[in-house]
């Protein structure tokens, strides 16, 4: 008789959707977890022989999915959530959102909403997110203080805050952030040039450059509105995507957010360049930005994650709600009620998220080897009742409010619903303060 | 000194929106409740004078809103939530939905599909149902059980199922329905003639001739997909709503649910005729439809309430979602950011599904003489904060699962989120029954 193998947790759920192979729902089946790495995943009758678990989870009305990955967001913006709705992006962006920002944006601002937003986004079963904001150190700092995984982006804009004075100064203090992070495991960062109205050719070309030096992803807002091309044409002779294809963005790991204006030829430019697309339905729509093509992205190969940009313009980071709207929205549009099926919405959300992430080998789908990132969703509610299949029910019928249990690195985040981090009481009285800061500003202008 | 009026209720909400007067939120207000009727709105300090209440909830980080009217559902099709996805309506219908009703459709089936869904649209705020289905008589039973609104349809369509074997049947056993439940508070019923491709000029002639002589609403799918329209005028020669326009249905208090394709011309000829709109977002979406045209309904004055559809092709009834999927969808496809904000969408939610069904004097605000329907959402989690305006948070941030408290006719239904019916446990059996009978059946076809 052999010893059984010691692992450190056996999680045990009635389903089990890994991602790869595709389009699999497994039953029975469980994964075994040492040292923070999926180490088998396997019918659970086989595990119970093979594996001595230091620790065991059982769920027995819940399917397991990889951890989800948010492929675009402004963290720290949590703290304006529904400042300000029902305007289209630049009305809301110059009237509302920067008049606030400069008057209340600081690295505590950004630690603090960043905190809430990890919190909400950990809540709802997303273990990593692509991050864009200002302070991109504080940002890190609570990432990190949560157990989140997160990319940061060097934000570079070329208009001056209180955070730096010009795109060089944005760039001077996102890479510092970025060596003083260097050997944190869940913490990486990226270039997030803001978009193509907002930096300069010459930003451009540094930006690519550190790219190709650094081996860093490039993360910036592309073709969100007519009125962005309209002005590119209008001021470069040339659409923003022909732009900064010819200053050498699409041979970076580029990750354009939004994209929701392309057409056929540059959707062939991009997947040909392996570039990946960042969909956020929910803020496109809410902003009448439009819907981007993604029927014809999917059937044309290139790469779509999803994200739930800020909380200001959405109002939730809730992939559960950018799963659907992504669905829903690919239906009505191309007018295939097959667009976007279940499986293919939970790949958008988990594994097409960290590929364009260049984080694959280690996150995005339950295969031995990759970090025990997993989320755990119950489908026993009465609105979760009856299920046929829980793939599309986790696309159509269940929402963030069912995650039960969440892991990174194999480290519990959330268990039971609830986090498992204990200084919410002190984070909900400086909630309250930025609140008023914010009202008290909106009032003095 | 005077003596305090008694009263059976006193809700002290945070904020109150009453719909009735338009765009007002209240805070620190008081709704003073005797014999389930709304008795008076008025701000706390003066209720705590002038009432003498026998209860009394205190709501302290809670908005309060009229009970939410869902305007189309087909309840019992809760059985069948996520049996067949990502189809088109024709294929949806005749590939899985009418055989599994063929081999299931029972009133034992209607009856506990029916408490499934009023269990799910309760504990979402839903207080109020305008249904269209089989075995009207059993869907009165279950929604009476659970002490909840409904307006039941006696469905009409020409082909025989196993609860009646043509459209005079059809029409027989449902008008026997509506007799049998004459005297309940709760109770009542409309004319629902399923689409115009399943039903006769003689049977709406008949349907015309019942709404006129005894005062019930017509309640009717309509002009869902550009295949409906082909189809009438291949077999017309005309559109579906000029050959309905044209045998008297629109002189009836009726109710045109989805209306994805309607030109301005049409929308006008329905406001003209104070007809109604049951718009289905969602289900339009998924089922790849089209989108109604709802910036221009609200432009030219007609009222539109909102519905969830069936769980089957939806898969929520949830209209929280439905809200914000309208909003959403209005704002993407007319291009204006503005289009159906906040307060229109509480108001279609509520008060103009109210009015499409003719209960607009007895529900669909909180103003005194009305019905004590009522819902409270709590919005103090961090997935609500900060909170700047509750109504855009209804909308955009918040979801059913914020719901904590609910009233109809002033009885609590909902208490601390938990829905006050002792029967679920019996419930639960039954589900897994029908739900291994539906999979049976669809093997054996």
């Amino acid at each position: 008789m052999h010893a059984r193998e010691p692992i450190d947790l056996l999680i045990a759920p009635k389903w089990l959707i890994p991602i790869e192979p595709a389009g699999v729902t497994l039953e029975d089946h469980a994964v075994a977890i040492r040292n923070g790495v999926i180490h088998a995943v396997c019918p659970l009758a086989e595990a119970e022989q093979r594996f001595d678990a230091r620790e065991r989870v059982s769920l027995q009305d819940h399917v397991l999915i990889p951890g989800m990955v948010n492929l675009h967001t402004h963290a720290a913006m949590n703290l304006m959530r529904g400042i300000a709705n029902d305007l289209p992006l630049m009305r809301w962006l110059q009237e509302a959102i920067w008049p606030a920002e400069a008057a209340c944006v600081s690295a505590e601002f950004v630690r603090d909403g960043t905190l809430l937003a990890g919190i909400e986004m950990l809540r709802g079963g997303i273990t990593c997110a692509n991050e864009m904001y200002f302070h991109p150190d504080a940002a890190a700092s609570a990432f990190a203080e949560l157990g989140m995984r997160a990319m940061i982006g060097v934000t570079v804009i070329e208009f001056p805050t209180a955070y730096a004075s010009d795109a060089d100064d944005y760039l001077r203090k996102g890479l510092a952030a970025r060596d003083h992070w260097r050997d944190h495991s869940l913490i990486q960062f990226s270039l997030a040039p803001h978009a193509p109205y907002t930096v300069s050719d010459r930003s451009f070309e540094r930006i690519v450059q550190y790219a190709h030096e650094l081996g860093m992803p490039v993360h910036m807002h592309l073709h969100e509105t007519r009125d962005e091309i309209a002005e590119s044409q209008s001021r470069h002779g040339i659409r923003p995507l022909a732009r900064i294809q010819s200053l050498g963005l699409l041979d970076t790991d580029f990750i354009a957010v939004h994209a929701v204006h392309l057409d056929l030829n540059e959707i062939d430019i991009l997947a040909a360049h392996n570039c990946s697309i960042a969909h956020c339905p929910t803020s496109n729509m809410k902003l009448a930005s439009g819907a981007a093509p993604l029927a014809s992205m999917n059937k044309r190969g290139l790469r779509v994650g999803l994200g739930t940009d800020g909380a200001a313009s959405n109002n939730r980071l809730d992939l559960f709600q950018e799963m659907r709207h992504a669905a829903l929205l690919a239906k009505v549009t191309s007018g295939d009620a097959a667009a976007f099926p279940a499986h293919t919405a939970l790949r958008a959300a988990t594994l097409d998220g960290a590929a364009a992430l260049r984080l694959d080998e280690t996150i995005g789908s339950i295969v031995p080897g990759k970090a025990a990132d997993l989320t755990a969703v119950a489908l026993n509610s009465l609105e979760c009742s009856p299920c046929f299949d829980p793939a599309s029910h986790l696309l159509y019928a269940a929402g963030r409010e069912h995650v039960t249990h969440v892991w990174i690195a194999g480290q519990a985040r959330i268990k039971d619903g609830a986090m498992l981090w204990d200084r919410n009481k002190e984070l909900l009285p400086r909630l309250s303060m930025w609140q008023t800061f914010l009202k008290t500003s909106a009032k003095s202008q």
